[in-house]
């Protein structure tokens, strides 16, 4: 069997052709690639079943959550979004190539910036195996190679679907050695090590292993740690609005990053705003956590006091902790100290808070009497999702196929050398915009 | 004495403040950092004395080399392009709060992508005093909190332009504690553990030092390790173009990254292109290595033979390896796989040459015609550097100020929430692009 390092190597040899495939060709291959895993339901669903069987074992032994073994299962309307999910990536506007910024440097020294592919992506991901469909076509069509590694869980189902998509590509016109399926846990080790090959690795799972890979590798790692955002109440808002959105974004489905786990009310609001919340909560089985001011505000719907760890809590689950905060500043900072900077959301009816709000609290996404659950590649209309980023370096928060990609600077001359630009005499830049393409520019040659 | 820690959470604090620092509160303070670094000449003029003293006793020890101390050195020319630097960076465009993109979910749910600050960055940087205005300044425009350590042989030097430049802050405007300096060696190490507080790393030393900062640290990394650049002379040249760019980007400054190790020639143009070159380089005291082909056609220049290790070694200095090729592909291949994807350029008059070479080099600057050379901050019009990424994440290739730039998401709602976009009956998302500016969305509020 081939080890990780010949399998990158691979890769890596692959992505330089990848890179440079035709968005036509690259198109064509998509849309094979749905249709064969239309036709190829079985193999999956059969794949599945294995997986599915081990699973319901290990959860009697206590070794994977019932939750786990839900993501797990693959039929057929989960294969019907995989196969829109890769026609949905067909029809996306091919971005390798695409000239972002030219300028002259001298008359006939012309300067390119265009848009390429990263190469390899190392992706690690959790029992979900409609991740591979995802990863491979976003690969396939922002022109990387990519090394996947899924969930020992889901391995047959990830396994039968890498296969069925891989072995649709006509070799002659995309490189299959792009795409590389690891299937064991010391893959991932291994495959940390492999810095001279690999360019990015994107972990999706939990806190501890996003930050497993970060200290343990030398490649740059896009990934997200907790998800702890937060929703405020500040002191002039609209009851609906604010009862919807912090219901929603607590409520309607708890065990994602984008849920949120502190409520922050303002000290003029509490009073009022408080029980209301608090009883939909109640009802909705909600366990509420308070500070000690709003203990006795909620203390009558059996409520527990929050200690200080709470505030640094991702529960991904029916529980939030309510603080009651004296100020705008004082909701902000706390939003700055203790949470993840991901997502949080002001409901207020005044613009100066609302501005204050979105321009001072630090989080890759910040909404305005909206629910932190919109934060999703989907949902902003990136078509499909990489994963989202909670770190501030090359992309923040919900990343489409602009996380794979990066650009290249291409350099027209005519003979020009340096020493002509330096010294007694020297030339000068004349750093005009162009308004031309690299393709145009070709052209011209 | 404050610790690095202590240090780093002060910036920290200032980068929320200074991220959302006004335009015009920041060129002001430029213009007087620029008046008071023109009137505080003498100031570091005698820290400078003081740096050269002890740099002359070690280099007498041999504890630095002769090229260390002469970029030791700070004159008022030196002074000088300081003063213009920082003037030029206050002519900038203000890059902070720029709406990148915006786009509809839905009728009065609206997405706005505006341009940030990272927050804080780490600078370690080499004995070049001009580091300190050109990081402060560039980091003070772009909203980002700043902690420098400079190396230890200009620590007089540093100290002294940093106290004048952040003497000059009016700390009611600028936070002052926004930039930090850092003094010692162990500070380092210090520095990279604090991932809480700082959220970029920017090593400019030696390849050993980057690596090691890498390896030693979960904070994003914007560094360029080696810089092994080629130019290739292709089967169809112009032989003055040839000869002018080949010797420029070897001879012009050869201690810098963007001058190259190695010459490649195409089989078929050899016997006529290397004895000119040769003659040239050998005139201009550059030490030849070839590969046994060229070694049969030069060796009449007292040249010697290259082993392996020449191929994928950085030199910095008069001394370039000489190999032939047998086709375009087997320059392309010897680039991918010898170079650091830093900046390689194609010597041809053939068109189809030209944009094989121009794709398929992965490299962050390719080139045609041109001397290698160009690869630089200020000479592809960026104003001011940060750095030369060779990564591929974040920023690649000669980087600017949008090095220090990422982006959040604001979402504008009216109480909108996720529920209602699921499920039966679900609403549909219209991704409908905006032209509007976050601005000018505020105004409607």
């Amino acid at each position: 069997m081939e080890s990780v390092r010949e399998k990158a190597i691979k890769a890596k040899k692959a992505s330089l052709l990848i890179s440079n495939s035709d968005s036509n060709i690259k198109n064509k291959a998509l849309t094979e690639m749905a249709k064969v895993l239309d036709k190829e339901r079985k193999k999956i669903l059969d794949a599945n079943k294995i997986d599915i069987e081990s699973g319901k074992k290990l959860l009697d032994l206590g070794g994977i959550t019932s939750s786990i073994l839900k993501r797990l299962e693959v039929n057929d309307n989960k294969i019907d979004e995989m196969i829109k999910g890769i026609q949905d990536v067909a029809k996306l506007t091919d971005p390798v190539g695409k000239t972002l910024n030219s300028i002259e440097l001298d008359n006939g020294l012309e300067l390119y910036q265009i848009a390429t592919p990263i190469g390899v992506i190392g992706m690690v991901f959790e029992s979900r195996p409609d991740v591979v469909p995802q990863i491979i076509s976003l690969a396939l069509k922002s022109g990387n190679s990519v090394l996947l590694k899924g969930g020992k869980e889901s391995i047959n189902t990830n396994k039968a679907i890498f296969e069925i998509l891989v072995d649709s590509i006509d070799n002659n016109s995309i490189p299959k050695d792009a795409f590389q399926l690891l299937e064991k846990r010391e893959d991932v080790s291994e495959m940390l090590k492999l810095d001279k090959f690999i360019d990015l690795i994107i972990p999706r799972g939990s806190n501890e292993f996003v930050r497993f890979v970060q200290s343990n590798t030398k490649i740059p790692v896009l990934g997200h740690a907790d998800g702890i955002c937060h929703a405020y109440v500040d002191k002039i808002y609209d009851e609906k609005k604010a009862i919807e959105v912090c219901f929603d974004a607590k409520v309607q489905y708890p065990a994602v990053c984008n849920a949120i786990e502190t409520l922050l009310v303002h000290k003029e609001s509490a009073d009022k705003f408080l029980p209301i919340i608090g009883k939909k909560y109640k009802d909705a089985n909600v366990k509420i956590r308070c500070c000690e001011k709003s203990y006795e505000i909620l203390k009558h719907l059996e409520v527990s006091k929050a200690s200080e760890l709470d505030w640094s809590t991702e529960y991904n689950d029916l529980i939030i902790s309510i603080k009651i905060v004296d100020s705008i500043e004082d909701a902000v900072n706390h939003i700055n100290n203790y949470g993840s900077h991901h997502t949080d959301t002001i409901l207020t009816e005044d613009k100066a808070a609302a501005e204050y709000f979105l321009r001072y609290v630090d989080s890759s996404s910040v909404m305005l009497n909206a629910s932190t659950r919109f934060a999703d590649g989907f949902r902003y209309g990136k078509g499909a999702e990489v994963g989202i980023s909670t770190g501030k370096i090359h992309a923040r928060g919900p990343t489409g196929m602009e996380g794979l990609l990066i650009y290249k600077y291409l350099l027209l001359g005519k003979g020009q050398i340096v020493a002509d630009y330096v010294g007694r005499n020297a030339k000068e830049y004349s750093h005009k915009k162009l308004n031309t393409t690299f393709e145009e520019a070709l052209k011209k040659f």
